[in-house]
């Protein structure tokens, strides 16, 4: 196996200088098309009006058309009669030619039309040319309609039309062959279900539907083995096509079988290899044949980010046009974020406006999470300069969704619950208000409302003395901010175990058996709480549990133990246990709650969601997911 | 002849919530469709994910799968020996299945492999489950992917696919009719030239380009005479087709041919006839068979800005969409802009950064004018309640363009020349800064450089004192501001006369010819300016020449009133004259110079402007035109 070794490992800017200068000549030829159909496309040259408009003078009223002199004098005291009949006056419609001699209408409103329409009395004066469109005034021929490079917008459709241009020479759109390789990887038009070790390829559909947007016409080959021999002729193959761009994406995996950037060297050239950008470590810009070729890494979100920082913006270049600017804005970040020096760290976030400002909440890491990039609605990049943000620092974002829609945003944090998922779902069927939840644990979620760094958070922590839930840290930690507490469901918790539940698992005191493996959740969740809640109800000995001290941090993570056969019983809800196909032996019932501000009953975001709760429809819905039962849903606790 | 009643006239708040509500629930059926071909269309309804993702624990990392237990205590002091040969730790790839019973792997980076790759020498420890993806750790089966009416972006496809979702189910595309009706109108396709007192059809080309940038499905009709029956049975056939929603575009001329209203009355209910919006007051809105009709105004400001603010938004709310808000900003008015009472004004601007803020400068009014819509780059609404806005009052506005073009704008304003649209054009093929020019007169154009309202203000005023230009008017109006005066042209002007020249005029002294019908240019205009000093020289009486009190505004103008015969002669530029195929005997050339205040000549745009006007290239292009000089251009006078 070998290290790898990144040949000339580039900053960010320096690495698109690089690419940037080589392709500065590299744009697309140029194409005539139908004006009809030129809406997004790129002028290739200045456009000039062929015709003028209007192409004469032309009526801008309903109305007589006149002299203007023959108005001169009207007034209300003093009325002018003028001669329909005799043509002194004559009808004319919006838009058509003005008879000669005639160099004013006036409007059909302002006539006092006599019975046979053979006379009209007016009582005000027009000045010549009023409500007549001149030859010209819109589009004199001759005259530039557009410049080079200019992005064709509708209007300007009807102004191409308006001046007698029928076509309009354009930017050919570029052309990109995507190449997606990896052993490990399986089309899922080929096989619905993918046999373990082989993971779906995603890459090659993203990286399309990013350059479609971008105005390319993209191709994409089968995936390609990693081979040496097969993916040098697969490139050569591309490169020798009518390609513009050819972009290799590696599979996720790459280390031994990490060719490209050997054959792009023995092809051509290899400008940049690394770039200290995270995600997008592991691209390759290069040029064989005068044309770029980029390697693009296997991670989805490396990926993304390095398409978007190199491809992009030369498909843009090729077309004439500016690559686009990201929309900045500033926010409080939520969470402290230490980030590795030396390298430009690409965070995703979620943001969302609290009172005045935006507070910003990063996503987890990993350039493998595609739903990080799916759920975030922001980009927060660390300089390579820096070591990391802290928590309530005013940090700057770049943002991916409209700012209304992230001005909209209700933050949502603390534990997590499959309902929020569906009051999503309800707040976008019904309403402008998206809900970002982020899960923190219920103390995470009530120290982020301390810290007003959140909306709602969701909370399900038991105080063992009271057997109540959330009120008493409530009391603790929240003593200096009004919030109400609205309970939002009580939901089951109970034993995942195999699927036909082999071990005959039925309550707490089947853990203490010595056939029974226990996996548990870390100590301070509302599950590990309950358990030991539970134990000390029935009067057991935690410590007789084999497994009492393996910890898991999620209920999924409990759920793929179980599955995966290493243990035999975990805690948690009958969500996760139907994720992974197993069997749920109902435990206990608890409560989750919403901790909400009282200041933000107000929003309309909130009254919202407290109105969707309360929904007949939104409660079956719950109830139809199992393990749920609504019948306090959207009391007020406090 | 009839007058125009609106039968339900409303204010444009009250005429969207009119028809909002009339078509809540009108939204389109579902389809499935490739997951691969889904971004920009909107989910109907929730996604799960099918499969988990990874859907087995996977490496992260290229290096030895291992047992983290093995690797604790390993340090730079007390190295570990792994034994591969064993296979107590074994080689991975990336995105490959954890071995069974290993636990993390250590990065190849961190391994000292033997020669023989036999067995590798570690000095740092793993945690269990370091650098492993573990099932699920991405995306869980069952879990929700994406809420109802979510708008699937390029990384959604990602997540659609990794999740098992090779399909996926969408909002239909609603499917839009269009259909053209005038009897004055021409279709561009049949006739490259249309006779005189036709107009060429436009406004089906622009909705269809906004309808399909806003997802619909597109269907234009041919242009449909100016007949009650005709337009009644057209009507009736698209509300019978499986159109979702059909726009009757009236002609231009509307008058005694606007049945429309009567015939959705007929056919259907008239929700609103008439908004008080200018332009796009005789909006009619509408319903046949519960399907919405649309009856959207002719000129072409007026059809677009009535489709925007009813159609858009429909198609978004039929697709499940928010409709998008505006982008905005506030800017200070260059103008005065006056305002009518009771209708609610939309403003097309231009907008550019001048310092610290926003200027914005009205472009003219028109509903026929669809240059200012493809020019504007913003737009200003004065409300019905206002009488309109003054200069140097904060305004809002609504833009256009992305914000960093409109920040790149160059202002320009003053007389015009055509050299200023090759500048434009020379900024577009190699920067980001496009040239937005108004014209004002050279006059006007100082005032605004004293104002601080432009960049740049184009002057050929001349000093008839001294023979020179600019300077002494800069002297009197410019005291205060420190600015560089810089030629850009010399220029010719010349009498514009009919083809052949038939009244053979070969110097001013013909002008005072009886057989010569001349026509002149208002007073203060650089035009008027360089007459009354040639007659001078001359020693010519003004008053001798017939027409000399006949004015016009423009170069255009004077050349249609020759072109029409009215007139033999007027004084202008080359390129009027050419642009109407009048013939042209030059008089005199005069100086058209750039006044730019010296503070922003450090400005990127404006140091591009110059670098620009002095090229070889810029200067040929100029040439070339005829009737220009370049010999001074880039001279920095002052």
């Amino acid at each position: 196996m070998k290290r790898k070794i990144y040949l000339n490992m580039q900053p960010l800017p320096k690495a698109r200088q690089i690419f940037t200068d080589r392709f500065k000549q590299y744009i697309t030829d140029t194409e005539t098309i139908a004006s009809r159909e030129a809406a997004g496309r790129v002028t290739a040259g200045p456009v000039t009006a062929r015709l003028s408009a209007p192409s004469f003078h032309a009526a801008a009223m309903d109305g007589l058309a006149v002299r203007a002199e023959d108005s001169f004098g009207a007034a209300d005291d003093s009325p002018i009669t003028l001669d329909i009949a005799g043509r002194q006056a004559r009808f004319i419609n919006t838009g058509h030619p003005m008879p000669d001699d005639r160099n004013a209408v006036i409007m059909i409103e302002h006539v006092l039309l006599s019975e046979d329409q053979s006379t009209g009395i007016i009582r005000t004066a027009v000045y010549p040319w009023q409500n007549v469109r001149k030859v010209g005034e819109d589009i004199v021929a001759t005259e530039l309609l557009f410049p080079s490079n200019h992005l064709i917008t509708p209007p300007d459709v009807a102004a191409l039309l308006t001046a007698g241009c029928p076509e309009v020479a354009v930017r050919k759109k570029p052309k990109i062959t995507i190449i997606p390789t990896g052993t490990e990887l399986v089309d899922l038009r080929d096989t619905l279900n993918p046999p373990a070790g082989k993971t779906i390829e995603s890459n090659s559909a993203v990286l399309s539907a990013l350059a479609d947007q971008a105005g390319a016409e993209v191709m994409v080959t089968p995936i390609i083995a990693d081979d040496y021999e097969n993916i040098k002729k697969h490139l050569m193959k591309a490169v020798q096509s009518d390609a513009d761009v050819v972009v290799i994406n590696a599979g996720s995996s790459a280390g031994s079988a990490d060719y490209t950037v050997q054959i792009i060297g023995e092809l051509g050239e290899v400008l940049v290899h690394g770039v200290t950008i995270m995600p997008g470590k592991p691209t390759i810009l290069g040029v064989i044949n005068n044309k770029p070729v980029i390697g693009n890494p296997g991670y989805p979100v490396s990926a993304i980010i390095s398409f978007e920082q190199f491809v992009l913006p030369l498909l843009a270049r090729m077309q004439g046009m500016q690559p686009r600017d990201p929309v900045i804005a500033h926010a409080l970040l939520a969470r402290d974020l230490p980030s590795k020096g030396g390298i430009e760290e690409f965070r995703r976030m979620i943001t969302g406006r609290i009172g005045d400002h935006l507070v910003t909440v990063p996503l987890k890491k990993g350039a493998g999470a595609i739903t990080t990039l799916t759920r975030a609605n922001s980009i927060l990049r660390i300089p390579a300069s820096s070591e990391g943000e802290t928590r309530g620092s005013n940090v700057e974002l770049e943002l991916l969704r409209p700012r209304q829609q992230i001005e909209n945003t209700i933050l949502c944090t603390g534990s997590h619950d499959l309902c929020l998922d569906l009051l999503h779902d309800f707040l976008k069927k019904s309403s402008p208000y998206p809900l970002a939840s982020t899960h923190v644990g219920s103390l995470g979620g009530i120290l982020a409302i301390r810290d007003n760094m959140t909306h709602i958070a969701g909370s399900h922590l038991l105080d063992p003395k009271t057997g109540d839930y959330n009120r008493s840290y409530i009391n603790r930690y929240l003593k200096d901010r009004d919030v109400a507490l609205i309970t939002l469901v009580y939901r089951q918790q109970g034993f995942m175990v195999q699927p036909g539940n082999p071990k005959n698992i039925r309550s707490v005191a089947d853990l203490l058996r010595d056939d029974v493996n226990f996996i548990n959740r870390q100590a301070g969740s509302g599950t590990r709480v309950l358990l030991d809640h539970e134990l000390e109800k029935a009067d057991l000995d935690p410590d007789a549990i084999n497994g009492y001290d393996a910890e898991e941090y999620t209920h999924m993570a409990v759920a793929v133990s179980v599955l995966s056969g290493k243990t035999d019983v975990g805690l948690g809800i009958l969500a996760a246990a139907r994720a992974l196909g197993l069997d749920f032996v109902p435990v206990t019932e608890e409560r989750y709650d919403l901790i909400i501000p009282r200041e933000f009953l107000k929003l309309a975001s909130i009254r919202k969601v407290l109105t969707i709760i309360e929904t007949e429809e939104f409660k079956q819905a719950v109830e139809a997911k199992g393990g749920y039962s609504t019948r306090e849903t959207g009391n007020r606790v406090l």
